[in-house]
């Protein structure tokens, strides 16, 4: 309810806050001259190569992987809270039906509000970490079911409940399909989901700390980051990348197909990030685990990123362009029988947990993020005119 | 996507960005130390006299006030986006079901997350000025026919449709209560309304124009937004101060109770304002509201303000405390007969015209809102440890 006047000088900063501070943070960083991206002390990379998505999870959450027994107790406390409860099921069809032309994050956003209104969450500032962490894991453990019931509706398909004896990214895949996934496949989405949880701070992140910073409910935040996570300037859209290699189809179309693009100035989907200078990790990390897989797209999105990099070199020289997290995402999804509409939800449901370990730690902080504008327009008091 | 590293080096802020000019705003500000605040180029307080609340929904959307052809055109336009769709109607007895110990803010956060998906609204990036403000207005629109839904289907009544021939004000009240209310009420609810639609810059406006800076949708900036006006920082609950005065009850009973209070260093809801510094003036023009209506509630009102201030000047000397906006827009909502728990509901939804505007006005901004976060925990990459 506060303003630029009364208080201190306004201080101007970069347009878009950017390079501003808003927060210290011992989630995590990304370094992008480095081409280096960390959860807490550990290399993400390493996490999604070397650890399940319930460990990195308790990292988040908690500070520290979990030892076997810690990881045990969370392990049956998250998989209680797969299921729903019955009033926030009875919904869901009503909600896909709507949902459909804005797909899945919209209707995430109203599911996952329901369920915050149904479990009657309150305020992060009336509650205890223990408490608070308590909303956050009901939530994060939550939106597996929820898309995927959403998703399963919109096709005309019956939701399929969750299992408790599987993984998170094994059930995910259960849950969306009816049938237990190949544990090859299901180990590849969740190094996916692993490599997603967090990267930096975002926009959709720091919408989750502001609503958290006026002592919201946690629903209340992550239905906020969920919105601005929709923006098509966030970022975050696997499935575009992989409609480029569709355009492009067979190898023989790669080199003019690309020629066209570079020389008309165009963007290529899946090439090219705002922090990194050199490859970005995740890309890496996505490409070794496609090749693990092979087959005709996998050639093709290689052969692609070759081309790609050589037609710039000759035609753009200087100018580095490297496939960013969205190129192999996007095939390793395909590969892993995700269908397309589902690639942002999945991200989604990784990046929850992210979010939602911001908003515990957003919690630890009383201060309310409340920046000031600056009004330019006419001077005011003006009278009124007479026809109002 | 970004973050501190492989950017310029980071800019130190104050905490919570207290100060920092995030925007140019044409829409209005607050002067605190003057005890003015104002709609564009007129006094919020003027308006709130002389004008109806379409009036200032007009002046904040198009920059201007109507001419009587204009005035024509928005209300015909406004009244006919009262009805809900019908996949909308139909959800909300379940939205009603599960938001009960929420209360009605997350049921209204749930309504227009669905609303928006039916609608199927596009990002606001990929829209121009007109199909924006038609997204925004549909939303401004629709919000009393959904709260007043939801109320009545948590008390077991039927909604009311809404009526085309009643100002925005009037079909409020009556779709509340499903009787035409007292011209007298209908506009005293209408100077409250026009006099909560904006109010410099917030943290539940800052959620709805960071959002908005991603290109996301207007359902998706307007739930955040809820979302943040639903944390107990952000301030905005007309009905804490009417509780005050219930605990007072009678006016014999006024001195003990608020001597024991401020001596005991306690916070008098009702009281006190971060950024005014004189009177509310707010405050002042709801009093005078109260004072046309009379009786005793109004009665105890002054006589309780008046009390606190020679009490104050009496214990601590030097310390001037005024009455906020909340002391008497709870009088004003009471003897209006609103229940107390749409309190906070109806000043969010002359609030939902404000934020819009300000989301209307972000999206004329190209440049995503995306501040960093200086990561302080232990110097990564740490190996992970063996049994993860």
């Amino acid at each position: 309810m506060h303003s630029t006047n009364g208080a201190a000088a306004p201080l101007d900063v970069p347009r878009g806050l950017a390079g501003v501070v808003v927060t210290d943070t011992a989630l995590g960083d990304v370094r992008g001259r480095e081409g280096f991206y960390h959860y807490r002390q550990y290399s993400a990379v390493e996490l999604a190569e070397s650890s399940g998505f319930e460990d990195v999870w308790h990292l988040m959450f908690h500070g520290r992987l979990p030892d076997p027994e810690a990881r045990a107790d969370f392990l049956a406390r998250t998989v209680s809270l797969r299921r729903l409860p019955d009033d926030v099921r009875a919904a869901l069809p009503a909600i896909a039906r709507a949902g459909g032309p804005s797909g899945p994050l919209a209707g995430l956003r109203t599911a996952l509000s329901l369920l915050g209104a149904s479990a009657g969450l309150r305020p992060v500032y009336d509650l205890d970490a223990e408490h608070r962490r308590t909303d956050a894991l009901a939530a994060c453990a939550a939106v597996p079911t929820l898309l995927t019931a959403l998703y399963r509706l919109g096709q005309g398909l019956e939701p399929v409940e969750p299992r408790e004896d599987l993984s998170y990214a094994a059930n995910y895949l259960y849950m969306l399909t009816g049938s237990q996934p190949d544990p090859a496949r299901a180990r590849a989405v969740e190094q996916y989901l692993v490599s997603t949880v967090d990267h930096g701070f975002n926009a959709s992140t720091f919408t989750a700390r502001v609503i958290a910073s006026t002592g919201a409910d946690v629903a209340a935040c992550l239905v906020g980051a969920i919105g601005a996570l929709s923006g098509p300037l966030h970022g975050g859209a696997p499935s575009r990348a992989l409609d480029t290699l569709d355009a492009i189809g067979t190898p023989d179309r790669i080199d003019p197909w690309i020629r066209q693009r570079v020389l008309a100035g165009e963007r290529i989907m899946g090439f090219g990030h705002p922090v990194y200078r050199t490859e970005d990790p995740r890309s890496r990390m996505l490409r070794s685990l496609a090749e693990s897989f092979g087959g005709p797209l996998v050639d093709l999105a290689v052969e692609v990123e070759t081309r790609v990099e050589a037609i710039l070199a000759e035609l753009k020289p200087g100018r580095e362009l490297h496939t960013n997290v969205e190129f192999y995402a996007g095939v390793v999804m395909e590969l892993c029988g995700l269908p397309r509409e589902m690639f942002t939800p999945t991200f989604c449901a990784a990046r929850v947990v992210g979010w939602s370990a911001n908003i515990l730690e957003q919690a630890e902080d009383s201060k309310i993020i409340r920046p000031a504008a600056r009004y330019v327009g006419p001077p005011p008091p003006q009278p009124l005119p007479m026809a109002s």
